[in-house]
């Protein structure tokens, strides 16, 4: 991109989109190695017997709401407003549980470049 | 890192460093093309002048405080609480002013892989 080119700008918490049956996912920001998302969750915990698997690392904070993560060697973790957790490439999690207007940055950071 | 590794965590909010004559930077998060970074500004604007012009893209959410941007354009951009911005690589921009106690997420992409 251009010297000088428009800077993007939004707000995490604004045009929340109206509760609905599945979380929503919107990329704020992407190049070509990494990525920043905002999730909305109204409510959805991970499917039963679901594990997140990725190959990417993750960062994720939740900025509004809380949930509860569990990981594979039986760990949970509760989060509140500002809590944060990296999660390696590989790293089986699920969300247990999140409340209703849960908003979440995550940033996903390919793991396969040197 | 080897699958189920455990997984880091922490509050955005807390553990904020001592008001100092600088601004405070606490890496969160890095792997070999990304990084997240908070930052405790306590009214630290950019010197008389000086401009950022990082080779790095740039993704900045502030998460307390409010804060003004300037570009080299001319414009100016305030910013509250939630607000983000994307920073294209060798987008000039310098902190015109900021809050006391202002607390800053930056996410750092590596804008020269393919």
């Amino acid at each position: 991109m251009k010297a000088g080119a428009a800077a993007l700008s939004g707000n995490v918490h604004a045009d929340l989109p109206a509760h609905g049956a599945e979380e929503v996912f919107e990329t704020l920001f992407a190049n070509s190695v990494c990525r920043v998302e905002r999730i909305v969750s109204f409510g959805h915990a991970s499917p039963p017997g679901f594990w997140y698997e990725q190959a990417e690392d993750e960062w994720v904070v939740l900025l509004a709401g809380t949930a509860e993560l569990a990981f594979d060697d039986g760990r949970r973790l509760a989060l509140r407003a500002g809590d944060w957790v990296s999660l390696p490439a590989h790293c089986r999690h699920r969300v247990e549980s999140v409340s209703q207007d849960a908003v979440w940055l995550a940033v996903h950071g390919r793991a396969d470049l040197a």
